[in-house]
């Protein structure tokens, strides 16, 4: 557990240095939190990272002096490093560190940097460095992170682990006469105990008719006898994300809310039984909408069906039907995503069931390990 | 409490419609959730708006169908709304919307779109509607929102309101022997109660030596007699964020101890003293900045003194040093934001006093009303 060491860091960062090559780029800014993350351990909400063929050029405010300090201190040091104070402004910060490591084409994240924030760079670049010239790339880092190495796998395990504890407190809690919000209390105090460091986004607790509404979050209402109640919820740990969801019953369920159970039930199985490597993305989506769609229920699933999972908690791989902007991909060992179909009638409630999976060589491993039986709470 | 009423919603499209006059602008696309939700009431966390000068055309998929429709049949209405269904992407389906409804100047929000979106909408609007341009603007409902309309200021006085319980809880749990983690979830229980949709932002329970971290958040550290222990808290309601920080003793302080929270604490109150309209931001800055460096703390403060607060948990006005990026500005009536003036010994620990103030036609209102005393818990 904890932080990848620096010859796992050295590593990635040789497989962007890969692509640093094939674009002739003399080094990448790289702005997504989380991308820098990966590849500095440095985990802080601010810092840029201009990675150039010999050094990962650190830019940092006064607020994370210190942690950069301890990190190369420690096992997880990135190689490497060079630490660039940010007095004030992170893009003026920029512009001197490229301008001084004689960086003249240089890649940025097209899909992380705003036309405001190019435009200024563009603007105020070309005085210091009249050669300068900024790339758009796509995916550079998120191609590297769909595939996740060791450090990551054991990090996405282990949080996956611990929501056993959080869906038990859940259960504990999730009672005819509680409200949504006293069930979501209980279960983000059971995330502290079990040392996530943070929610991996807002907990939803949604009773019966609120149960249709695929985003609700949690409110007044009271649970009551005879309701459906979805609890998704996921925590961080060491940086990477966990999300489960599980539908239970307040009181014995009514044959229609046990007919939908076993048809979202019966939706997962099928698509967890797709994934294995070389089976398409669209492919694990198809096979949980196939079972939907021949009970009558296509209309009533209109999410996909899973989401990757890491440093964030909306990643690739999408598993989902192809489209123009998230093409089907073939599934690989080492990718890790949610497997979570749902239906949801409107007036009457919603069931959904979603657990986290590992892509490994002979197939899958489901990292999440809460019972999937429909509880009678 | 709650959403603005229509009437309310069409002063502020009506705001915004004269800058689409005076860029010669037919539609300004809004991208930005919280801009969205100011000018529509829809809440979700995804839909775009395209606002012309005669409707509100808002895109929002399958998820938000049922959230919308009950929205118009209130009354916080948006005014002439035009509900566009996305049916898969939202580019495509705002290119679509925008192809119907005849705009071909297309203003959007610069700061808040990436540069490969922006590509991807100049790339693929050229084969629908030869003629067509986006044209980038710079805050367009940052500025209107920055002066707080009646609604936003009870909804953002009765979030600092609901603070008292909570810090009640937080005093209550912060004992030696207890762990940072330990007091965080009693915070966050106190916010669920208090009626808190979701938190603001990460709640910081920094212990020690942790309290020198201005941005670390909560860990395992055990609380321990003579700590200052910096608790860091918000929660959001009616979708308006509340900010509170407090420094509380474990046990007596120390003479260190105490000097250090005097010195935050007058840094603080001539900050306060100076809020009123037509003082420059860059002022009351100062005017912390002043009392800290007096004492010899000035290196010892190494962030802004504010931030605004609103649908964002940061945002304008910034209460700091001018700096290139951030121009003064002279406060104005109707502004609210943090004063949160800190001071961090590396090794020793810190202190953070902040509060949550709106500016008024007299002076201004401290809207948090939690006791600033040091407490020796």
């Amino acid at each position: 557990m904890g932080f990848p060491t620096t010859a796992q860091l050295a590593a990635r960062q040789g497989r962007i240095r890969q692509t640093l090559d094939a674009l002739s780029l003399d080094a990448l800014v790289v702005t997504a939190a989380a991308n820098v993350r990966y590849l500095t351990n440095h985990a802080g909400s601010a810092g840029v990272l201009a990675l150039t063929h010999d050094a990962a050029h650190l830019l940092v405010d006064f607020r994370y002096r210190e942690a950069v300090e301890r990190l190369q201190a420690s096992p997880a040091a990135c190689p490497d490093l060079r630490v660039w104070d940010v007095p004030a402004s992170y893009d003026e910060a920029l512009l001197a560190c490229l301008q001084t490591i004689g960086a003249t084409t240089v890649g940025f994240e097209a899909a992380h940097v705003t036309v405001a924030r190019h435009d200024w760079w563009v603007q105020h670049a070309h005085a210091r460095q009249p050669g300068i010239a900024f790339r758009p790339t796509d995916r550079v880092v998120e191609e590297a992170r769909v595939i996740k190495d060791a450090p990551e796998i054991a990090a996405l395990r282990e949080a996956a682990r611990r929501l056993d504890a959080v869906a038990g407190a859940a259960f504990g809690a999730a009672r005819a006469g509680a409200t949504e919000r006293q069930v979501a209390a209980a279960l983000e105090a059971a995330m502290r105990d079990a040392g996530y460091e943070r929610l991996a986004f807002d907990t939803i607790v949604a009773s019966g008719p609120h149960a249709a509404l695929p985003h609700y979050r949690a409110g007044d209402r009271i649970l009551a006898p005879g309701d459906l109640v979805v609890l998704d919820f996921g925590g961080v740990l060491d940086g990477y994300c966990c999300d489960l969801t599980r539908t239970v019953s307040i009181g014995p369920p009514s044959s229609p809310a046990r007919r939908l159970y076993t048809a979202v039930f019966d939706a997962q199985q099928a698509a967890l039984a797709a994934v294995r490597p070389g089976v398409e993305t669209s492919a694990v989506d198809a096979a949980a909408r196939q079972v939907l769609e021949d009970r009558g229920l296509g209309a009533a699933f209109g999410h996909g069906t899973g989401h990757g999972l890491g440093l964030d908690v909306h990643e690739e791989p999408r598993i989902t039907r192809p489209r123009a902007d998230v093409p089907s991909v073939p599934l690989a060992p080492g990718m890790v995503f949610t497997i979570e179909p749902g239906a949801y009638l409107a007036g009457f409630g919603g069931v959904r069931i979603e657990d986290d999976v590992l892509v490994t060589d002979a197939g899958h491993e489901v990292l999440t390990t809460v019972s999937r039986e429909l509880l009678a709470l």
